[in-house]
């Protein structure tokens, strides 16, 4: 199962009559955007799981309902992993002073 | 699911038979493109919601038909995100003020 | 469904029996290479449509077939993506021709 | 099957009852976290196999458990491979020998 | 169907009933390592072709085998791709011989 962040509900008003009337959630996974099925109940900024092959189809209300992906859980405390930095700043090579000697005369 | 744009209809004259007269889209899904079976009528620009796995089967209309990507819904308003650019230009180190030294005479 | 082009046929004599003797083609998806079952009669070089999940079983012939990708049509027309060019030849920075020009007196 | 380290336990107070009082692990796939349902009572370190796709629903013990990534094994010995470090060490050019200049006296 | 190489044998003494006493194979998938239910009998350093998806539990042997990966052919001949190397060895900048300045006495 994935662990993803709840980012708002999505709104689609011509979808396929087999969708009903669940809620759908637009989820942040990693870099990308997913679209879930809502079984529990999540609000924007939550961190849940996601159930995605064909057991969120059964996750989701019944064998043929027709997702791919289903929030079934909250979770109750969450730390995600800071970001990685793909570069850092203290890997930019500070522009070494130039070492021209002082010059006397 | 997935949020894709869809990008133009697919021809494919020679198919096996279970596709039908179904139509296809090719849809942008990232950096890559795909091909999903259109189940809502969906048009070239659209933002839409495609579903997988075994789900696409059924999503597609029955059980048998041999769908791994279904085009479910077209979404009302969708803001896609910026595109990252890997090396920005601030990122190039701005050539460092020259520390000429003091100069004495 | 995945658009990829067919790079020629794959030989396995040594495979369990469920294959039976349908053709195995090596496809190129993307940078990397996969194994599809040829239900439509592909030869090498073409574009074609590849179905994956559980609707590989069912476009390959029968529900019990062991395919997990299985190319269902053949593409009329396709013009890939150009291939991105990670450090293209623009950015390198061309010594800027001083467009100072001659002088005369 | 995937072949994951066991984090920690995962605590979700609210979620659907079909997931029963089955244990759920956070564990380490590559450079992401993922949960999944253990069925072998596996501890924080071990180095486990976790099997996804629809065969996750029934090695979790029934087939409507709604599961997509099942510990079915823990590995009696494994040896990680070492990190892989973007720039390595090598990479960094040598100090050239210094062309320590001849001295005059 | 993915082309993999195979490494060693998996031993996990500790696993799942429903895995009976068929080999486990670890194998090479690109950068990756995975655990593969071996069906033809392949040996270290063979390059063979392995299903996943719902397909692999059947390819195993019955429909109720908890794989989602199991190694369906073993390919006669196979030339894997070059590596690609990311960052070539003329990428990396000599080190600038060091400009101490001769020394004068």
């Amino acid at each position: 199962m994935l662990i993803v962040k709840v980012i708002k509900p999505l709104v689609s008003t011509n979808r396929i009559p087999d969708f009903e009337h669940k809620h759908l959630q637009v989820v942040q996974d990693g870099s990308s955007k997913k679209v879930a099925v809502d079984a529990v109940g999540a609000k924007p900024g939550d961190w849940v799981i996601c159930v995605g092959s064909s057991a969120a189809r059964e996750a989701a209300g019944s064998k043929s309902y027709p997702s791919d992906l289903t929030i079934v859980g909250i979770i109750d405390h969450w730390e995600p992993d800071p970001p990685k930095s793909s570069s850092s700043a203290s890997a930019a090579p500070a522009a070494a002073a130039p070492s021209t000697p002082p010059v006397k005369s």
